[in-house]
């Protein structure tokens, strides 16, 4: 493998958060997106995961997904962070160590684009450095409570871009900064 | 006065937010504001207080704001909300009361335009249902932790619009959904 290639990896967030920062409900419900939720309009959905092909989930993101009953990530390696055991139905890999083992790993099989979900796993690869850019759309609600999506870490930040949409949602793309 | 008159007072927010829903850190600092600090750009604060003839501050904000030296209410009306003894030296005024009972008050009087100020106070108007709009400035960074703009109210907002700036700034306008 090229040492070009081994440094093109980027991990990438695309999460939508309410205006106060959580990423759902105290309980984990995540009825508030609906507030936004327009036919025809995935806010770039389709065009981010084109880019991606390694997914990787924190358990309790990956047991929602179970919940959803279709499985949204045909076609790419999907990883899961989690010290407990879990029965993969979709060829989906379990991986129990650092965030850091985790996008060596990934680097050196070749991969270009991680999609990291769920708020403990995002949070723990700011905290290591490892996050490349962060889309986050902004639902218009306030929820007073919840699960947040970020804690613990200070970061900079460089804006990439702010996109309003009719429904009432942003989409802010940042960049981290060095 | 008239009936017209006493319904066409408006309270507004218009504040700076880290990435993730923080007004100050923990011990209260704003350094972080720096980050967009840019000569000669304020971000339509000026064009905002142009508008406002009445200012409500928290007590924490108020003595902050005593702490800068020079007093940037000149001209306005200005309430602290507060429980504890103080010496005003700028005319403002103390009130022991609800946000309900202020407000009818300001009504009473004649007022347009309130700027609501300090966290806990604008998470009482928000509570009490009592804002009508919100300006919140997300600056490029995540504290990891601080004081929360908001905090236990859940209410939906309808985006009125948002416009990112070149220092990495996003300004977000939101109405109070009815």
């Amino acid at each position: 493998m090229s040492k070009a290639t081994t440094h093109d990896m980027r991990c990438s967030v695309y999460i939508a958060t309410s205006l106060d920062g959580y990423i759902a409900r105290p309980d984990g419900g995540l009825d508030w997106l609906s507030a936004a939720q327009q036919t025809g309009e995935d806010y770039g959905y389709a065009r981010f995961a084109a880019t991606v092909d390694v997914v990787v989930l924190g358990r309790s993101t990956y047991d929602t997904v179970l919940g959803f009953g279709a499985w949204p990530y045909g076609g790419k390696r999907v990883v899961v962070m989690t010290h407990r055991p879990a029965a993969p139905r979709h060829g989906e890999e379990l991986f129990d160590g650092t965030p850091a083992e985790l996008v060596a790993r990934l680097r050196a099989d070749g991969h270009r684009r991680v999609y990291v979900d769920g708020g403990r796993v995002i949070q723990q690869f700011l905290a290591a450095g490892l996050l490349d850019d962060l889309t986050i759309s902004i639902i218009p609600v306030v929820l007073g409570a919840g699960i947040p999506l970020f804690d613990g870490s200070e970061q900079a930040l460089l804006l990439d871009g702010a996109e309003p949409f009719p429904s009432g949602l942003v989409q802010l793309r940042y960049r981290l900064a060095p």
